[in-house]
Parts: structure tokens; C-alpha cells; sequence
């Protein structure tokens, strides 16, 4: 049993390690050694958790870094009182990570997904599983604001997609306020939307 | 005269080699020796032309991409006779590039500027009047086109971010049709502030 839980802290370690890195770092710059490093696990036991090597670890490390950020909109989108609160909010989100890194991180998905998605296809899926759910968690809520059953998914991917490259610009200029620029245009053309509906 | 005209040459092969492999493969993953081998330049030509190495081979190569981008772009704007014509000709001219080359390539800036930008203030002001320029340019065809003076900077900033956003989705599902989603519901947005300041 000890045996067994050491093991699953040793692998939670280098995963949660190599996540990091390769948040901050993206794929091709992260190198095992660094991750075997920074993790402090035994040389030898990355090949034993991670047999697909640095593919594997980078796909896992997506699941693992994109669900905890999907947790955090979540609990965002849900605690607020309308899309122009959740889509703020979630702007906020994105802007205090970024000026919390130095402008490092941002999207825990981007970098990787840009590097890698064409050349892996267990990268690719988890990219796709990451952003699919994302979508998926503000679609349900625009449903329960009033967005017309048909357009919940597509709006929420236009969200997802205006927040994604707010963030590329955010990092390019070093000034996260292009956040809020693109989180008041989306947040009006969401209520609009709402309103265009209502009779 | 034959000397500088083969001194010009060999830094534009070089600069064109690596903007390619750059925006394919990212900036970690691009080495010297790659960029040489596919140019044919002669060793030592390197640093000669590129005293700062792969850091200012990188950021003139995104301003080479960028511009050239930023070029087609402008044509597709200057031809469009509306902004929703403008905007779907910006996301065929993306998704062409993804689809053309098996969703390798996609926006030639945002893979380095993704890992690079917040450690090379080099790259990342490159990439930063590479956007500047792209949104400028939209900006002044949404004048044009009727958008309130104030709003024209904005709202091109927010259409770029969107399209980037666009692409990286489409990356990751190996599937372009995002790109036209979200171009129509831009478009929409865009004609109904419009619509709306017109009298």
C-alpha cells in the first residue's frame, strides 16, 4: 500500500512539475531533465509512469492544467449574475495570471497546442477536450441567461476564442487592459443578443 | 557591388528560411543548424548577418511574416465592400493557410510570441507592432465603413482577437469551420454598432 502511494505522489509530482513548465515554457523549451529536476523524482521513474516520454507527459499535463483553470471559470461563471459578470469576470481571471507571472503564463493550453497540436494527435485531443469543455461550461450558462438554445455553443466559442487572443495581445504588449476591451464588447453583444429575443 | 548584392541576398534567404520554420515549428524548436541547412547558407554567414543570433533572427523574422500577412490582409480589406465581406475574407485567408498546410501554420506571430515574448523584449515588441499594424488597418476601414471614430480602434482589436482565438481552436480540432463562426457572428456585431449610430 505504501508502495502504491508513493508511486501515485511520484507521478502527481512530475506531472504537476512538468505542467508548469510547460505552461510557462511551452513544449519543445521543457526538457525531461528539467522536469526530473524541478519534480525531485528519481531518474528512472519517468519512463516508469510516463512511457510515451515527453508526448505523454505534455498530453496529461494539458488535461490536468486545463481542467483546473475550466474549475476555476466554472465556479466564476456560476457565482455570477450575467454574462457581462461571467464574461468579466473570466477576463479577470486570465489578466491576474498573466500580471501575476511577469506575463509568463496566461492560457495553460495556447502555447503547447500551438506548438504541438499538428504533430501529435495525443496532444491535439486534449487541446480539443480542453477548449470543448470550456465552451461547453459558459454554453450551459448563456442558456440559463436567455441565449436562444442554437447560439449557446457558438457564442460561447466566440467568447472563448475573442478571451484567447486578448490574452496573446495581452502578452505581446505586456498590459493585460486589452482584457477588459474585449470582455465589454463581448459582454454588450451577448445582451444584445438576449434582448433581440425577448418579445 | 556584386559582393553587397551577394551579402543581401544570403541574409534575405536566411531570414526567409527561418520565418518559415518559425512560424511552422515555433521558436524552441528551430535550431541554427536547421535554419543554415535549409537556407544553403555558408557557415559563419550567421552571425555575420545575425550578430544576435537566433533572438534577432526571430525578431526580424516576425516582422517579415507579419508584414507579409499584414499585407494580404490590407488587399482583402481594401477589396471588401462591407465589414462582414472584410471579415470573411480574413478568416478564408487564415483557414486557406491552415488547411493548406495540414494545420501547421496558422498566424505567423502567435506560436513565438506565445513562448517567447515575455523573456525577449526584442521578439516581444516585434510582435507587438506586427498586431499594432494589423488592427490599424482594419481600424481605418471600419471609419470608412461608418463605425463611430472612437469605437474603430477597439473593435478591430477585439475582430483580431477573436480570428487569433479562431485559429488556435481550429488548430486543435483540425477544423477550419470555426473560423467562419466566428467571422459571422464579428460581422453581426460590427453591423449592428452600425446600425445603431446611424441616425
Amino acid at each position: 500500500m505504501l508502495s502504491v502511494a508513493r508511486h501515485t505522489s511520484t507521478r502527481r509530482r512530475v506531472l504537476e512539475t512538468a505542467a508548469r513548465l510547460f505552461q510557462r515554457q511551452g513544449y519543445a523549451a521543457t526538457g525531461l531533465n528539467q522536469v526530473l529536476t524541478e519534480s525531485g523524482a528519481p531518474k528512472g521513474s519517468l519512463y516508469f509512469h510516463f512511457p510515451g516520454g515527453k508526448e505523454q507527459l505534455a498530453a496529461e499535463s494539458i488535461t490536468i492544467s486545463g481542467t483546473r483553470v475550466g474549475e476555476q471559470m466554472a465556479a466564476i461563471v456560476s457565482a455570477a449574475e450575467d454574462p457581462a459578470g461571467a464574461i468579466s469576470g473570466l477576463a479577470n481571471l486570465f489578466a491576474a495570471d498573466l500580471g501575476g507571472s511577469g506575463f509568463h503564463s496566461g492560457c495553460p493550453v495556447a502555447t503547447v497546442a500551438l506548438e504541438a497540436a499538428a504533430d501529435s494527435e495525443a496532444i491535439r485531443s486534449r487541446c480539443e477536450s480542453v477548449y470543448g469543455a470550456w465552451a461547453e461550461g459558459l454554453s450551459v450558462a448563456l442558456e440559463r441567461w436567455g441565449v436562444a438554445p442554437q447560439d449557446c455553443l457558438p457564442v460561447a466559442e466566440f467568447a472563448i476564442c475573442a478571451l484567447q487572443g486578448a490574452i496573446l495581445l495581452a502578452k505581446v504588449r505586456r498590459d493585460a487592459r486589452v482584457l477588459d476591451s474585449v470582455a465589454r464588447q463581448l459582454a454588450g453583444q451577448i445582451s444584445q443578443s438576449i434582448r433581440a429575443e425577448r418579445p
